[in-house]
């Protein structure tokens, strides 16, 4: 998608160098800079604080950090023994995003072969590159079945449609389209009217930050709300549906995904607004059969909450938001039970949230 | 309550000078200040920008401005025009809080028979002392009656009480004790050991800001959460109960009170979490028949969402957070239907949000 109309991906093997570059998202929208990532330790702190977030965008960063760990084993006296160190550290990362993992048993399954580190970084780098192809594909598909849902609403209701989103599930949180904006810029580009309300998601502002700016970087209409604000919003019929990503799905349909996504599924069902996840079947945690038990829920920093980074007279710095000794929580993610999800969006069509219609329309993982 | 460890009210006629002081709200907690209103025009921007803000400390600033504006009044050309246009604009400086238009009806009521602008001065004087007098002790009551139900919690719980509070519904909403922290601090006083979740509040953090203070300032130990998290903590059972106050509460039961509350009513009702609302019975609108239709929401300035104010390095300052040209919408409330409210706690007692048992306990407004 587009930056000051210039187009981009969020990362990409830069093949004169060879060097993984990534926007670096940490002080967006006020600054956005171009970073290499020269080493696993420099990749896994990329990930860890946020440089590259969102769980497709984690998965493929992680990809090329199976690169990164192979050339550097490549010159270690114990080659295995550091090979494994990282990919641990790697995995260990961030903890909720199931594509991280998928992302580094994909990859380590296809180098098991390679007889040599140079043979496994080629793989690696070949699988890396393919994973990242696989998302941008698969997120624009998951447009093409969303647009269809939007599509329908336009026709019924003639007016521009409403769409309430929370946190960044956007081409910034994958590598192009986005997965819960996939069908937002499908139907822009379609000329369906849309205006998307875009909950601020505090306590790290990726709504007001990067989903606005994603928006406005594409011309979309938007409006940036407190994230207290939804409930009130489909009070008034002011919100024709919601669409939000996941960071892992269980088989039951149960949804991780930024904390706060619940609320905001409780006020859809109760305002009779279809809530929808938009999703790549990588985010899908087929070995897990019950999402509101199992799913491991990050806690972050208490100082993310506890301060907050913004612009001031054309300097980036933090404040201080509460009393000097005031303590804080910053759980990351919570999980909607699939009774509040109306279907999931995946890249092979809509399906209910429920075992049997994610198994239906992902047979092979029976 | 207790500032620093010296006794204040967030309002008094300074009899020295003459004057009505409030401490300044706008800072905290980095900073607070006592300021002097010295004119009517300044108490209303002082309740417009929220140098003082709750709906009971709203009243009672109303009452205080009434004096203010007869005593402006009296040397006027023309001093029935000057006064009617004063009232006008006190009456119009925040539209939600039924406790400004109670506290200058109930003021208008008793200046009514003052022959003369010094008589109406001294009789609107009274009046506001006794407003402020009859909130500390109404306050106090809400609090006796709150202890109950925390009590009755905590003699079957035997460990500390999860409570959960959305925005500043405290003594520095009020004048002392608070509403909804009323029971909080008359439990911590009873030897109840209690725990305080702070919902921060966006966009304002008045509970980040403010709640963590005051909270602090009485050594009740207090965690702030952002708005988002509530909900997580209940499915997770972190949360025995939750008690907010309100702005305006319609007779049958409908409940007006900062903009989010709404989305942890919902939550509140999915993990079968109590949820309590506690208040005076000058924020029940009795002339109104259904809060969700007629309730007025303030929609302030989009800034508020746009700019956060805190602490760098010292210095109190204003950062942007989102994109240079972004769009928001700020309102202020929302409206939580009376089905999702469990009880009112009230100065009189308990009682279930619905017209005939509001009634019952307020007989005079049948």
């Amino acid at each position: 998608m587009q930056i000051e109309g210039t187009s981009y991906h969020t990362i990409w093997f830069d093949d004169n160098v060879k060097e993984i570059k990534i926007i670096d998202q940490r002080w967006l929208p006020h600054q956005w800079e171009i970073m290499a990532l020269t080493s696993s330790d420099e990749l896994i702190e990329a990930i860890r604080d946020m440089a590259v977030r969102g769980a497709p965008l984690i998965g493929v960063t992680a990809a090329f950090g199976v690169w990164l760990i192979c050339k550097e084993s490549a010159n270690k006296k114990s080659p295995n023994l550091y090979f494994e160190k990282q990919i641990l550290a790697l995995r260990a990362a961030r903890p909720t995003a199931v594509n991280l993992n998928w992302a580094v048993n994909h990859q380590l399954e296809i180098i098991q072969h390679g007889s040599s580190w140079e043979e496994k970084m080629t793989t690696s780098l070949a699988g890396a590159k393919s994973i990242k192809q696989k998302e941008i594909i698969t997120c624009e598909k998951i447009g093409d079945w969303g647009l269809e849902i939007i599509q329908k609403m336009y026709e019924k209701k003639q007016e521009p449609i409403q769409i309430l989103t929370h946190c960044n599930a956007g081409w910034m949180a994958c590598v192009d389209w986005g997965t819960a904006t996939a069908p937002i810029y499908k139907a822009a580009k379609a000329g369906i009217p849309v205006h998307v309300w875009v909950d601020e998601t505090r306590p790290r502002n990726q709504g007001a930050a990067i989903t606005a700016w994603e928006l406005g970087n594409e011309n979309i209409p938007y409006t940036i709300i407190a994230d207290n604000t939804g409930g009130y919003l489909m009070q008034k019929g002011e919100v024709d549906l919601c669409i939000v990503g996941s960071d892992r799905t269980a088989v039951n349909g149960d949804v991780a995904n930024k904390i706060g996504t619940y609320l905001k599924a409780l006020a859809a069902k109760d305002n009779h607004v279809p809530f929808y996840v938009a999703l790549p079947s990588s985010t899908i945690d087929f070995n897990m059969e019950n999402g509101m038990n199992e799913i491991p829920i990050e806690e972050r920093a208490a100082q993310e909450v506890l301060f907050i980074k913004g612009k001031h007279e054309d300097k980036l710095l933090e404040v201080q938001l509460a009393p000097d000794d005031a303590h804080a929580k910053n759980y990351a993610f919570d999980v909607t039970p699939a009774r509040l999800v109306t279907a999931l969006i995946t890249e092979r069509g809509i399906c209910k949230p429920s075992k049997e219609d994610i198994l239906s329309m992902y047979p092979e993982n029976r």
